[in-house]
């Protein structure tokens, strides 16, 4: 800036393509601007009715400059995702360092209070309406789950059905966040945290270790299969 | 009309708030007609931007005739929810008539079965897409789920705890029919249905009628807690 300011006495000419001097302008902050914008954007509008410009409005800065940094609306969908999942990625490291049957309490708690405090619920149910709405935010969040989360937690569980006990375990946890936080079905929504913890923690356990289908013949009809009895 | 017909020649004059006159050229299949275009439009464009106006054009008739049947645009969305969850609205009859120990397989395979095929996902698809998205829509939903789903079958199960039960097992279906169905998460969403089928029935069978979490005192370290070991 001040070296320009001495060149060019008036605002200097907008060159296509070239943010450099926005970037300047913009600062160090400027990337997580785009990205606090991105993500208030896609959460109140969705990921189809948001703009890269709206985007670059709501940061102060010019639409190039986020394609600077991000390239693609996808893009910086994907980077948003990131920030505002960081704490649910972290889970496959918390199942590295876990006792093996700890895992599912250790993974239920993670999740569930991602989910409890509205600052790091909304960012996460942004994502989660996008994906529901809209077939390439789904494909985002679906490479994203399966890259950074699914894999990862798999190759620390056995057996050749890793992934699809991971999936189903996913399923527990994302439809107990669904009705408790979103639907708010009572008495889901109100039962204390540790209430639900201590109920999902060993079928999210199950999944992830317990024997499967083929391990329990004639399961069908025993009063809980999986008491083993 | 054959009455009308011979008093009036011509078009009836239109009478504001009195829909006889289209109801009768509506004939007997115009309630269908608007159920099924809410559905369209509630899946379409979900129930924040629908009007009753869309409604009553995509069925040939007049808004008054929508609302003479229906009333508001809620009830027009409860009217048309109740026709597309039909099939898992029968589920706390079929927990009436099977098997205690049954009743997880029995709830697993309805409600995953309804969401195998478009013709009967894709309605069940919108109402959960509406709910996401709009906390009105989410209340109608909620209420639906409640009365006619949620509290028939904690009827059906023993125990203070039961309707946190069934919502915590409407948890894990819903969950796998959202990563199968809409995220299409790998591999649970290729995985054959009666796979998906013998894995979450026992789980669902579990949160029915399995040992609570201050029946199993430790269960946190246990290797698979649900095995009672």
């Amino acid at each position: 800036m001040t070296e320009r300011s001495s060149q060019e006495p008036g605002p200097a000419p907008r060159r296509r393509g070239r943010p450099a001097r926005r970037t300047a302008e913009a600062g160090p902050g400027a990337r997580e601007r785009i990205l606090a914008s991105a993500r208030g954007e896609f959460a109140e509008h969705g990921f189809d009715k948001v703009s890269v410009r709206a985007i670059a409005r709501g940061a102060g800065v010019d639409a190039a400059l986020v394609h600077h940094y991000f390239g693609t609306k996808e893009q910086v969908f994907v980077a948003a995702i990131e920030g505002a999942m960081a704490p649910v990625l972290s889970v496959p490291d918390l199942v590295g360092t876990a006792a093996p049957d700890a895992v599912g309490q250790v993974i239920t708690r993670r999740f569930l209070e991602v989910w409890e405090g509205p600052a790091t619920r909304e960012p996460v149910l942004a994502i989660v309406r996008s994906a529901v709405n809209n077939e390439r935010a789904a494909a985002v969040f679906r490479g994203l789950l399966t890259r950074s989360l699914l894999s990862r937690v798999a190759a620390r569980i056995q057996g050749p059905d890793a992934e699809l006990r991971v999936g189903l375990a996913a399923a527990q946890l994302v439809g107990a966040a669904l009705l408790r936080h979103v639907i708010r079905l009572e008495p889901v929504a109100s039962e204390p945290l540790e209430g639900v913890i201590a109920r999902l923690a060993p079928v999210v356990q199950h999944h992830l270790t317990g024997p499967g289908p083929q391990d329990e013949p004639g399961s069908v009809h025993h009063s809980d299969p999986l008491s083993g009895s």
